[in-house]
């Protein structure tokens, strides 16, 4: 199986990591979980190349999950949004934050990076919460999520060594 | 964020894929799901070179997610069984196959790859089906599976492609 022709393959797992078995490709859609839509906040805090960044989003939108809005007529800014297609990948990264939570080498007394509180039930959302069998799909806008300070402040530090990346390369200044 | 430093985040996203996030990786927990066990069968399934099926075992197996096991002594074979760890992935690969099941392009009257039947409950597992919000975790080995006449179909090809392009290179014979 070449993954050119995954999407050919009769098996569904396959086919789904034909379009999101990407590490990539997760770490994006958990940004625009977050409300992280525009393309340099995004390469901010994921860190990929804008070439990378810029093929993967594309692929994204082709594939039908997410679709580029402009918000800026000149010069053309775009922002990112999950679709339907895409949405529907947040009960698997729900799994996937699981998972990370209870076999992700934490330590017991370590604060989560983020602390998601079901807004409906109040229930806290940590590693052994399951979405509910009725209703609606679990969707990430089901809960309220406050970021602890230490992710936080990870996510601040990406913020600024990208922008002072940006302002060297810039100015013409390299790092040795 | 550099795919060395991710299990470094406070993430625990980050941190599930920075193990599992490739997807060839899960498409070899997917074979181990299935009781496909050795070395051969799992790259005939999946086709990758031997070099990077053997480099991502050996990655899983330091991660905790899989373990070895001798089955013959001389020559050395072994086969590859989940761990507790790599068990725990099954909600999300079940995930990852109602989300395929949905959205992998399927024609409405497609019969599915694979037919669950949930053993205690005898219900169908299909897309609309999600795990109970008690008792024990989501197990493949909750279900009985049947795989339907052109999945195995598929199956029964790789495996004879594979088998054959071997005795090709077995016996210096390389196709044009």
């Amino acid at each position: 199986m070449s993954w050119d022709g995954v999407c050919e393959s009769l098996c569904p797992i396959a086919r789904a990591l034909s379009v999101v078995g990407d590490r990539w490709t997760l770490l994006i859609m958990r940004e625009l979980m977050m409300g992280v839509r525009r393309f340099d906040d995004i390469q901010a805090q994921i860190g990929m190349s804008s070439h990378l960044l810029s093929t993967r989003l594309k692929r994204l939108e082709e594939d039908g999950v997410i679709e580029r809005r402009l918000y800026n007529a000149r010069p053309k800014r775009y922002e990112y949004l999950a679709t339907e297609k895409g949405r529907a990948l947040d009960p698997l990264i729900l799994m996937l934050r699981s998972w990370g939570l209870t076999w992700g080498g934490y330590a017991p007394d370590d604060a989560p990076a983020a602390t998601l509180v079901h807004k409906q039930t109040g229930e806290l959302v940590d590693a052994d919460w399951r979405p509910p069998t009725e209703g609606p799909r679990f969707s990430f806008d089901d809960v309220d999520a406050t970021l602890s300070p230490a992710w936080a402040a990870e996510r601040e530090a990406d913020r600024v060594r990208f922008q002072n990346a940006r302002k060297r390369r810039a100015t013409g200044i390299v790092a040795a």
